[in-house]
């Protein structure tokens, strides 16, 4: 990236653009951004935020691809741009995210993942909760105990993903401990305080829907 | 790659032969292109395109490996070779390629996948054609929608690949909003109307038979 | 890395450092070490140790993250902290690895993984102990063999990891010929003579958890 | 690798010495070589061919490592050890790979694979042949087509690998088509007639392997 050929927008917060661009490319390997699905944002100030752009492969994204904006829950989306790159469509996650930055104080970076883990997950079960107890791995998930269990929000998926903010603000009220929600046949939310907990919070999760699937068709084997 | 040792068709369309070596790699690293299996075209101008040759390692194509042809639907193949790479041979796709892009006239490129997510579904259903529906995914794949569902069609495998050309033909004509054909035991035929888009929907389709296979499963052991 | 910016005890026993760091995103890459989770030791001379901090991305260690201490059993957690770097928390593993190191005085290396594999293994069984016989892989493991089997203990995972270092140290004088003790709902500890033996027993034992489950499921489908 | 350290033996072949270790490091990624498992051949010439060692990380391999040996099959393993690295085993495959190398004459490079695939696939038959039939990816090994069907060998597991090399000499005959013997517990031999070859193959009989594995867990569950 030769950075002389940046905007002064671009260069903004350039640590962070690159950062997420990076973390963007890590979670496509991971299979959580494939066909240009999932998304992420990270506060870079107190109410400015940086937003990947929708519909584009997201293992290619550049720092100078990427929305800034300011949060404002008065207005549409629940925030203003600042910085619009040329012919990209901002995410349409955004409502969503500034929903739980709005909700959240403490959530400084959230990832929506389009992992099939999840996926199969909210299709097992019909229930509007995930509980989830017995793995060691719960303990990398802020607040919680291996001999405890930890409960998360299931919300059904819309045509629309704007349409989920609503839905999203609600459960995040509801259950204030924790730190994603999941969409049926559609995904998660995950955030964190800082993109480091956020990343930490997503693997911990994914993790534990994958081995609950596992878990599950086991038992059904009779195995457990 | 030192450009100074190429021929002037070589250096012809590089960048885009670049990119379609890239993405061979990129494809062979998913599965899809394993022991030589699939391939891939791009259209660089109105009637020319690249295609990867036949029978070698997918992983390993350099710019000057590539076919480039001259689309014409009255000839064999349904193309002239305007340029051949030296003791290569011409991909065994190639009439389906030019099949797909005489009776589609947006598609800019093809790619051809041995995915193992494809077959099985190939495998788990006797019926002639794939109903999709039940996943956000289905949104990266151009016309889709949540609520909606989408329909490609299923070919019988045959002995040699340029065989599939006429039938694969027929299927588009009847199924004119898929963007792949799957071919039983076999894998499948996906386009787009750039390699961006054509990269996105085979990511997109492949997550979902890979899903759908999982699904099926877990219904059979009653999770589901 | 500049090596002028580091503190001399981040330069001592430096490129045992890099080992450690390069092995833990080796690990990281394996899903043994998702969301902070697994950890590693190396010992540096007789009784000098290198250990991964606890809480932090393991596969973004670098040399001057990690802690050195002098292996002492008579105090707490087996050891005196001879380097400590800035704002990092010793490992949770510390107790059992200085344990381990205590009770196997040939043992220069540990492994702690949270390998689903492992996880899953435990689920499926209610006993407190493995036995493993009947894969070529036993012989990756030493002393074992191809017709004869291998036993390692199970034990039920803790609220606090540091709390299964009296309990590990048991079950490692029960089995002698054991190189690894699975931890339920958690993952495996396992070590080698040296960094090389550690891996290679850990790769041995995590294809051998995988396998192990995956034998059980065709079993319970009556395939085997 | 600073070519000037190397000794004259390890500098003659340097080329395919190079391209062994690279191709080593690739299965190691792919899952057959864990543990120090697996292995690999390539004939340089007439009767000389480069043998990985034995009982190392083969993802680690130096093109200094690396065996010389000249064919002759009256000596004991099959052949002379004209290049032998210090403090380095020969592989216990050696005598399975000169016994190939003298029965199949235009076997120029043989790959043995730990693959999880093959194992599971000698688990669920009790025959001593598998035979292959309804996929695309038959083609890529040399003389299959897709209608007809391709049958290899299975072998029961020995103690010490070099006493395979007889019946694998056997089922060699027996079996003039195959390019690979499956090892139940174990693994599988796979050549071809360049070190192309032998690798388009491993993929392909891996492929196939681990998909037949899936077909009849799918047919368990009736959905085939």
């Amino acid at each position: 990236m030769n950075q002389s050929t940046l905007s002064k927008e671009a260069l903004t917060y350039f640590e962070e653009r690159e950062k997420l661009c990076e973390l963007c490319r890590k979670f496509y390997e991971k299979g959580w951004a494939s066909g240009t699905g999932g998304g992420m944002t990270i506060k870079v100030a107190g109410d400015i935020a940086l937003i990947a752009p929708s519909g584009v492969q997201k293992e290619e994204l550049q720092p100078s691809d990427l929305f800034a904006v300011k949060l404002n829950a008065s207005l549409n989306h629940g925030c203003e741009i600042i910085d619009k790159p040329e012919n990209l469509k901002i995410s349409a996650c955004t409502s969503i995210f500034t929903n739980i930055f709005n909700l959240k104080a403490s959530a400084a970076s959230i990832i929506h993942s389009h992992s099939v883990n999840a996926v199969m997950l909210t299709k097992i079960t019909k229930a509007q909760e995930l509980t989830i107890s017995g793995y060691e791995m719960l303990k990398g998930i802020e607040g919680c105990t291996y001999f405890g269990s930890h409960t998360i929000p299931i919300l059904d998926n819309v045509e629309h993903e704007c349409d989920l903010a609503e839905d999203i603000g609600k459960v995040i009220l509801q259950y204030p401990k924790a730190y994603a929600v999941l969409v049926r046949d559609h995904g998660f939310y995950v955030w964190g305080k800082s993109w480091q907990q956020a990343k930490i919070h997503a693997e911990c999760y994914d993790y534990l829907f994958g081995a609950i699937v596992q878990e599950k068709s086991l038992q059904a084997l009779s195995l457990i």
